[in-house]
């Protein structure tokens, strides 16, 4: 039974989590933490979690949170998590950090485009990204990993093998990338009131998103090239759920089965990744670790469609995957919906 | 060409009196006030204003509002609003307040049910209530109108007919009523952001909410008896929209039809009333200043549906509506769709 | 293993069916019956469950389907069930029949409400209607179960407690229930189109719903008195949830607390009741198959507000409940969320 | 007084139409006709218009509309429009078609498409197409013109100025449009049920649209090259609007700040565009005749950022805006909200 706990625990990305890991058979949840001085218990601040798990949501230092827990899933924000991973490593926990801060490898890029001067760089470099669809082997053995963000999953998942098998041009690859709203926190703001976003759909961050460097270094690591994406979120109305349209100039010939089949390929195997011929939807995989893809041609471009759920795939599962992984479970234990 | 000001410009109620006065062939709007410090242009605050309106949003004073204008919507919220409103008056101007603080009648009632002492108590029981439908005759010879709140007008609207005909027992009227979440206004708030509202349905206030005393008070005082409701909102995935259903014990005999001629008779000549034999829904009367109404009979229970687009019959619409009285303006003036 | 089949395998309810018995240990899914001609592949019909469950829809006729399944879900209309359900009992089939047709008493009532003759009325009085919370003992020996409504489920559970306590008068209920669209099943009408519903919400089916007699029935089979109610389903704009706001007058002196222990009390170790002090939501119910209720007086009347997933506690959760009665497996067998 | 008939009145686009006409100061609704064989009241088929239009829907020949009327919105599918329109136009009418059936000029082109046989190839090369930010002065001396698509008004109103001022490439154009499901029309089907299209995000119709070669070739005339895009629409949970994400090679040099006013250059003195420097939002532009429109860089792309409402400025609007230019009336008549 491995004790966990989790930091950051009011947010949507940690309720999931916490319902994913009261289905683990191996897993006993010990701990709460919450940045609020109050401590409530779980089931007021997620009332779907009524009588389903008895424990408060703790103001905890990392040393507290330590002592109570084998493995911790850091569910902070970027810059907070930094200043607590080092302690909770310290402390002899292992970490699967949901947060952007160990997903990058060079700290200039990191202060480029989060604006803060990263704290703890020895293990920007050394940390693995935890996509195991990629690199499933290389996760086990460490002590920390670096969940990937949302909309960087769905991505590299569509595009990973097109790029490794040479059948996609590595640059001018556009994104269009479309989220429901959960994906932007649980933080009450303007932006995300009901009224706003319902019967609204709008781009946002142009240009600017902070997915983008992290698609292009794992897209490079992933495929040996020069990847360089152009990277478009919008705001949906919906609860969770991501679908990236994604258009790249073809690089050799090859017809819409072929490029099904190199995905099949790819991915044979791989528990959660479902190649599809019909156009994926964001409500096939929702509520499920689950990510569809397909593939079209036209008029020269290939077109990638995935989708998974921003919270599941894109958050909370694969970071369940990645401690089945560093644990030696099965991965898909907890996981299959 | 009446000088229009708005204070509190950046909330939804706003928006919308801004949108119904640009199509208004008397009114100039002159002023547009918001408490907080920086000073916007009104279509940063509110983009779909982008070319149709330019001024900006500016933390003005009540003396300052009464300079530049005739006539002020007061979109403050409760308290807020009788700090101002005296002011505004003794500048001259004449006033539609959109907060409850004009609505009551007794300074005890609104202090018990505001957590206020009121600090204007000499108008609380002088200021004509604004609902035209009941008493349109009260309200052009004043300086001061308290608009009617959003589900007290769709509550009184419905069963206002069937008290006064004696057709339903005044006492144990059950009001369910379901609410759009625009209704719950523009401030971020956990319970109303996106993924908390959407997919999702609850009552909220249950037997606490402040349209209680102002639905007893006005059917009260509209068919000569002591009222009493019981009345329960409902906040449901939708912007816009009330629909009240409302169960009250029949008093007297008579047929659907009957209760329907009586509905029809009560509002003979009424612009904005619509009685209709269907089952009325929010999205009919959506963007427009009308109330449809029905009534159906079932084991010994009347009910009435009611339903009204909540921020313009249920507040910035009947707001111009009063002003057109006022101003001795033609009363649908800007407001047919 | 149970060899189970599925009858009108195309709907909302048979894809949760298929999701909750896919996880069931002790289930095998041997088939899945439409009434088309044709016979596509279950993920072409319900693309979320590609690679879940490799199995075709097939036009079978209750012998075939007898002859590949020990157990059956029946998620025919009325009408259609209890043309099938007698052909598969004769064949050794058990059956929960997820339709109306079983689940009242008297065949002339069924006509008056279904606008058909019973075809099969000698079942009609014996079979047992299966709602667990009720009568879990009765459910184990029989052959054929009714499955209850999705409203029915939703207002008994609130209201049995504190009828059977006395604490409410039997006569004068009011249920307004609000619910999702998928309650309107899955067949292509003008009044479940995505832009009908959407941002609207309306009352329908005013004193002529069907689930009427059944909620009268069962609530009066269960307190021992004469049970009328005067029930109002609304349609919501989301895809899944039923929220009952009821309203019943006090039939003896109770405090909220009195009613909130009457209703721990009569539900104690229920593993799907969860008695709640704070006002429910279908938000949190949602994809489980609990119910949440909780209660409120006012102004002499008790409110029970009571809140389930349509498709689950409301349809398919409940059946797998009950087949995990009948056929003697631990009553939260694959329905733990 | 123009006298107006409508034909297919009963889907969205001609409830937008009947809204917006009934504004109209010079206009009178005579007929509205229906392909089914009864004749219901309007106000049956949309019940918003209860109290505001005296017509019924009628199954009438294009003889007798013509009878009835000077000028016809002849809002049919596509097939169905080419077989009316010569008769509408014999029988003395002006005609806006709001199908595709006179938007290309190629019939080999159209019958590719649409897989219909053109029946009136003559006028398919010689009617205007009627977007009148692009050649108003083309307009008013017609009998009949051809609305334009929805999604191709949204793209073309962004793209043709860059296209004109040849600020990107002509090719490999990328438009990633996102649609409100009113879009798809009245007649119920699966894919536009709500609960399979709320909480849901999806592509359809991936490089087959019919809109492409409409928006190839208003843009080739429009730019005097050939253009080629790829097109590719998606479905979005919300009533109305269509927001186009627009990616082009830079062809040229030339900052945002450049291209922002290239546009605003294009587009000085009309009525209803708006060159917006915040991103645009469908939300904005709901329920009037403007198209918000901005531009962003990206990596060598230029982003444009395109959005109308799909029924108003895509449709029933820009109809509105065409019959006030063949009409001589002021082009915003009836059109400003």
């Amino acid at each position: 039974m491995v004790k966990v706990a989790i930091l950051g625990a009011t947010g949507y990305t940690s309720l999931e989590l916490i319902r994913i890991l009261l289905r683990h058979p191996d897993v006993e949840i010990t701990a709460l933490s919450t940045r609020q001085e109050v401590s409530p218990h779980i089931h007021s601040v997620h009332p779907s979690l009524f009588g389903r798990l008895d424990l408060n949501c703790q103001n905890l230092s990392p040393a507290q949170v330590a002592e109570r827990s084998d493995f911790v899933f850091c569910a902070l924000p970027h810059g907070a998590a930094m200043a607590a991973v080092p302690e909770l490593l310290a402390g002899g926990c292992r970490v699967c950090d949901l947060s952007a801060d160990y997903r990058l490898t060079d700290p200039a890029v990191y202060e480029q485009w989060y604006g803060l001067v990263h704290t703890d760089p020895t293990r920007l470099g050394t940390t693995v990204y935890g996509l195991p669809e990629l690199w499933a082997e290389k996760i086990p053995g460490h002590e920390l990993i670096a969940n990937p963000g949302c909309y960087t999953s769905a991505s590299i998942l569509g595009l990973a093998p097109l790029l490794c098998g040479g059948y996609i041009e590595p640059t001018g690859i556009i994104i269009d990338a479309k989220s429901g709203v959960s994906g932007a926190g649980r933080t009450p703001k303007l932006t995300t009131l009901y009224p706003e976003c319902n019967e609204n759909v709008t781009a946002y961050s142009v240009g600017r998103h902070r997915h983008t460097p992290e698609i292009d270094l794992i897209l490079s690591q992933a495929s040996h090239q020069s990847v360089e994406v152009v990277f478009t979120p919008h705001l949906v109305p919906m609860d969770r759920g991501i679908l990236c349209s994604m258009y790249a100039q073809e690089a050799k010939d090859a017809s819409e089965d072929d490029l099904l089949d190199a995905l099949r390929a790819f991915y044979e195997g791989q528990p959660f990744i479902h190649i599809v011929e019909h156009l994926p939807a964001t409500k096939d995989v929702a509520y499920t670790n689950y990510c569809d893809v397909t593939v079209r041609k036209s008029r020269g471009q290939v077109i990638v469609l995935s989708c998974i759920d921003n919270l599941i795939k894109g958050a909370a599962g694969v970071a369940v995957q990645n401690f089945n992984l560093m644990c030696g479970f099965a991965e898909t234990t907890a996981l299959l919906p």
